[in-house]
């Protein structure tokens, strides 16, 4: 039971340990290896390994990137290349992050025109975005989807969400790390991993609102 | 070709048309169909049928809720279940209309702990929530992820985002009809649907934020 051994930099584990700690199956952690989500630990024998702190990090990581954030792990893989990736300038480090991230939720077709309604609403609001960006291909398919339905979200009530939804990008802008590896680590991350936060507290905020009209109306 | 016949209170169309559309594939209909996710159409003969609004209003709604929404099949049902049950009061409808949700993205496992730290927050925070909504754990799953990658979510900074999303929560709940149904279908749908209108504007605002942080700096 107790394979643990500790030497001057990190504990060290076995796979049986590691699938413990982390609470994910051993068979799942071998197919993270195969695929390349998971470094190879250090080999103790042809057949035997031992893995340390960084396995159990990135174990988490992928654990949390696919069952809370929702992705597919194609996805996730292209996640952890925008982390690690060498290949972003220090000043554009959180606009090149972003960029990585918008094609992940859904895979194919996502075609962007300039003259979209979401773009039109982009420029009319103010907001410097790359004009080809997909995200604006995302929502203008999502504000066709409300509109499918007869939601009634008009360019009002977007601007309105709009002026809500910048004050949270302002905190998470505000929380970002100088350094070049934190920057990036802490936009993909936080974008994929507090969205499911925000639709938690929108749900919350629904019922409270809900009970204290009823409240009110009793 | 030209199939359509007008009566006085729909158009009608054959399967082809409902098709061309709705932009959903035959295949795709038929199997709406089979499943019940569709109602049947008026029989013509043995083999063949006609459609109606109705049927252009389902398949759009049950397409931006797959589609957009990011629901399995299995949760479409249960949200088309949510917007036409009767087994609701009138006072209740946006809190029962909550409650159906939650358990929506996430099939499995969910624990609710009274004293997990998203409940503690909860009731800190002020917010009137039934103590073992699921959300609850939703959101103590998701705040868990966070922390377990080093994003730094303190309750300080949950405090900021939940300021910002009672808001949007405010604009949500002024637009919700005052008839029962109408009621239900909005919350209902406006949970699933306006969901990825504001992670696409959450991403939006963090470029614009980047950009004019960038241009400030250079």
């Amino acid at each position: 039971m107790s394979s643990v051994k500790t030497d001057q930099r990190s504990t060290r584990m076995r796979m049986g340990e590691l699938s413990e700690r982390t609470g994910v199956p051993v068979a799942t952690l071998k197919y993270y290896l195969r695929e390349g989500l998971l470094h190879p630990g250090r080999a103790l024998s042809k057949t035997q390994a031992d893995y340390d702190d960084s396995h159990l990090e990135r174990v988490r990581l992928v654990r949390a990137l696919s069952e809370v954030g929702g992705l597919p792990l194609s996805a996730v893989r292209r996640v952890l290349e925008a982390i690690s990736s060498p290949d972003v300038d220090r000043l554009g480090v959180l606009e090149a992050a972003q960029r990585a991230l918008p094609g992940i939720r859904r895979e194919g077709e996502r075609g962007v025109a300039d003259d979209s309604r979401a773009a039109r609403w982009v420029t009319a609001h103010g907001w410097q975005v790359h004009p080809g960006d997909p995200t604006i291909a995302d929502l203008d398919r999502a504000w066709d989807a409300c509109e499918a339905v007869g939601l009634g979200l008009d360019e009002e009530r977007m601007d309105a969400y709009a002026a809500s939804v910048e004050e949270i990008a302002e905190v998470d802008v505000a929380t970002v790390p100088q350094d070049r590896e934190g920057a990036v680590r802490q936009v993909v991350l936080g974008t994929v991993l507090v969205d499911p936060v925000l639709m938690a507290l929108r749900r919350l905020a629904h019922q409270h609102l809900s009970v204290s009209r009823a409240a009110r109306q009793g």
